[in-house]
């Protein structure tokens, strides 16, 4: 068991641990640290877009648990050497995903570090949650847009070569919309943080079912973590409905798999640098 | 202006920032960081107790706004050398303060980092929230049990000297049930973090208040901070009330000034050990 699964296991044994958020009474109460040389290495990013950056992999979990994001708060740990200008620039990058998505600041923590340390709380409502645990068997499994590029700019980063500033790695794309709207017919979701492969094990566990895949998947696309692509499932009659909505949106889907009795494991292991 | 109020100033306007948490609809929401070689060394204290104080000044915040805490997320950066021992030592700190305060941790994030730096938001329940802003003209003001101990145990640890583990520098006495007693007769309340006279100065700017000292405060006293006693002022009329309850709480209470037209200002800075 690594370090991470053990600390969850012997700190809490709560109904609510184990989904992109907890929800409680119409709320969804999620939290994430994004911190430097763990998540993001100064050089690769601005300030701006490393304070958006963490933002959107917040938001990423209201939505989805087909929550909307209503308030935030931020511990912000921030190296003494930062002048205002980069004050400003973080400040810059939290106010535009606040704005984004009609989201307020309401509290946090800031103080002097080493490094900058970002963990953020965003405090969500839902009607309709979507939880990790939903998936019936003969489920159809599917993630939207295209997996595989962020773990490519992510190696180019590491190689200390240039990524466009549209990558998925500075500025995940969210589909809050259509995922809103599609969600009545959604049996189970997460958003794909650690990669496919990673979180179709965590969907397998949580909702005690295996997959047959439709066709290969390939391990440029299985392992590519930090995507913040929406994975979900549905009864197959919602199909042509879901399809509908996604053109209307734009989003591209991908129905790779079927769900069935059994389990389903995968030997990579978490992709994150740190590691 | 320092750097934590220029970026807070730049972060949000909102209305829900300035208080020791944010009141929306019942809820109160507060965060704080606890970050080693900021908050503690981890020479100072066991991982047990760095775990549950990082709890309690999360708790006191809430209880300074008369909320009953319900709900924990804990964002714990993990150094690599962590053994599962550890781990559990860390887990034992957080659930013994969970235990004693009744409240549940729901999520959060766990990751691996050079150093042990926690933060974490509290959620809490409230039908009475008292702020910062609340003190009147006249005014009776008030702190709790005794200050000046913190400030001499962090000095005597920047020496490498022993402290006795009962220093409220390691475990903090909150007076939930004494605070909720009295809570109706009280106008204005906040912790005691930065050091009565820092403190002072927030609610004076909170309440556009000023002070009228019944006798000198000793720098002893006025400038140990962590000390996470209660501050608060109250109609006169409710003196006897209020000394009545503490006696029954065993609570030592220290009224010290009259709230009048001004503004109170101190010259000491922060007194937190990173400056």
């Amino acid at each position: 068991m690594n370090k991470e699964d053990f600390f969850i296991k012997h700190i809490s044994n709560s109904k609510y641990i184990g989904d992109d958020g907890a929800f409680i009474d119409g709320f969804v109460y999620s939290m994430d640290a994004f911190f430097e040389n763990v998540h993001f290495k100064k050089e690769w990013m601005s300030l701006k877009q490393i304070a958006y950056k963490s933002m959107i992999v917040n938001i990423s979990d209201a939505i989805a648990m087909n929550a909307k994001p209503k308030y935030a708060l931020l511990s912000v740990a921030i190296p003494k050497t930062y002048t205002n200008k980069d004050l400003k620039s973080l400040t810059k990058g939290f106010k535009k995903a606040c704005k984004e998505f009609d989201i307020k600041i309401i509290g946090g923590d800031t103080i002097q570090n080493e490094k900058l340390d970002i963990s953020i709380t965003i405090v969500s409502k839902t009607s309709n949650p979507i939880f990790r645990t939903g998936a019936k068997n003969g489920d159809l499994v599917c993630y939207t847009g295209t997996l595989g590029e962020t773990r490519k700019d992510l190696e180019k980063l590491f190689k200390n070569d240039k990524i466009s500033k549209n990558s998925k790695f500075i500025k995940p794309i969210l589909n809050p919309e259509f995922f809103y709207h599609i969600s009545k017919y959604v049996n189970a979701s997460m958003d794909i943080s650690d990669g496919l492969f990673l979180d179709l094990e965590k969907l397998s566990k949580s909702s005690k079912i295996g997959f047959e895949f439709f066709e290969n998947i390939s391990e440029d696309i299985g392992i590519s973590g930090e995507e913040y692509e929406l994975l979900f499932t549905f009864d197959e009659k919602n199909k042509e409905k879901i399809e509908k909505i996604a053109k209307k949106y734009n989003v591209k889907l991908n129905i790779f798999a079927k769900a069935i009795n059994g389990e389903f494991k995968t030997e990579y292991k978490n992709h994150h640098f740190k590691d």
